[in-house]
């Protein structure tokens, strides 16, 4: 792909983010409730705003790239003509969302047929963003701009783990979790997508999850990837359809894991 | 106390709350790893920051209430001759400080034999800053400002529930908690001083949590009372001094969130 599709496909996604932003924001927090409790029709506001979102990003590739195919959280799958599908969850993170915290985000992946190659992780109270791909990796926030790099923590000893599990996952699931858990040096819970932001940041070393759909695991993909990370299922294979998902800072610590996961 | 005299407290509260933000702010998320690990001693970035900010919030107190009472985190008692005592935990939430979370904050109280009359939860990170007491009850951030009031959430079956727990807590205490948890509607964990943040901004309904101190919670009494809520221990008493916390909305789900707490 040439530098100007690049930096143009580019525009298209932040744009995306921005339209996202502007839909959610009014409903997070109860912002717009007196309001939306008249005109929802029994939807709760994150309902109303994933809808919102998805309509709005929507709305942006139906004028910037008509021919892109999509699948969508809310709004399902249009198959397109380019060989290019924008993969989109509006809000990632819905519990996050209903309980106010700012942990969840806005998931956007551009994907071809070997997955996704461009990804945005967005979390628009806080004003943050995290980007990668197309020589991209990158992050805006409200304390400036920086580059994005994934840690070199090697050891399970010294690694930070994160996981929405004790929230998620078969019995089974949670057992292979729990060993990695034993063996790191610090686990932490309820982050929603924004772990995957601070995995491709450098922040922590480990995601490990269970259950994600195409469009939750697509944009952290594209992102950490660029940064310098590894993204597969837990057994090692690609993981942009969903399932059982395994993030790590580097190849080592991503061998060392996988282990214990697999070592029932 | 006089209205002029109170307006004066926000004031010097507000500006310790500022050198707390201006301390720490270089040292999270790695921001000055390279100074700092030149500069440390041995220390961590966390107890760099932590020592920095107290000091910072102990010399504006210096300047402006040099007969207050300081109860610190990081640099003990000092007892005063005001009989006012300001409470400071300068990073509460140390393991989501070094993970990069948004959810430590630095912890403001203004105690007299009482308990703490005067509060504030600040999270530098995101600019966010939720004040409590002498007829204040309020909230800035980075979509504005707002007032704060707990929601009137009495059932515990509709709850939303946030705690520290699996990490922190006794066998005994964690029984106790899971027996709440069984009961709300969604159970949320990891978010440090921000759950009580959340609590006063009627985000959520319920807190609970063992083994706290003095300086981990005068401040999120002092919001959230003047939210409209009710923290006490597990027994219904005071619990300024520290301890088991429950922290509710209102007394109708204290009283029931009390009830399973202690019904073993």
């Amino acid at each position: 792909m040439q530098d100007s599709e690049m930096r143009h496909l580019w525009q298209v996604a932040n744009e995306m983010a921005d339209a996202a932003r502007a839909a959610i924001l009014p409903f997070f927090r109860g912002a717009a409730l007196g309001t939306e409790n008249k005109q929802s029709g029994g939807f709760d506001p994150v309902t109303l705003a994933d809808r919102a979102a998805e309509q709005a990003m929507r709305d942006v590739l139906a004028r910037a790239r008509p021919e892109d195919g999509i699948l969508g959280e809310e709004f399902g799958h249009d198959a397109g003509s380019s060989g290019l599908t924008w993969v989109l969850d509006p809000i990632d993170g819905t519990r996050g969302f209903i309980s106010g915290t700012p942990t969840w985000g806005v998931l956007i992946a551009l994907s071809n047929a070997d997955g996704p190659f461009l990804g945005i992780i967005d979390q628009p109270y806080i004003g943050e963003r995290f980007r990668g791909g197309g020589g991209e990796a990158r992050m805006e926030g409200p304390q400036g701009a920086q580059d994005l790099r994934t840690r070199a923590t090697g050891d399970l000893s010294e690694a930070l783990l994160f996981t929405t599990f004790p929230e998620v996952g078969t019995p089974e699931e949670r057992a292979g979790f729990e060993r990695v858990a034993e063996a790191v040096k610090l686990t932490r819970y309820g982050m929603d997508c924004y772990a995957y932001a601070l995995l491709a940041a450098g922040q922590v070393d480990l995601v490990i999850e269970a259950g994600l759909n195409a469009y939750d695991i697509q944009a952290p993909i594209a992102v950490i990837e660029a940064a310098g990370g590894v993204v597969t299922d837990w057994q090692g294979r690609p993981v942009h359809n969903g399932g059982q998902v395994l993030a790590a800072g580097n190849a080592e610590l991503h061998r060392a894991a996988m282990a214990k996961l697999n070592s029932a």
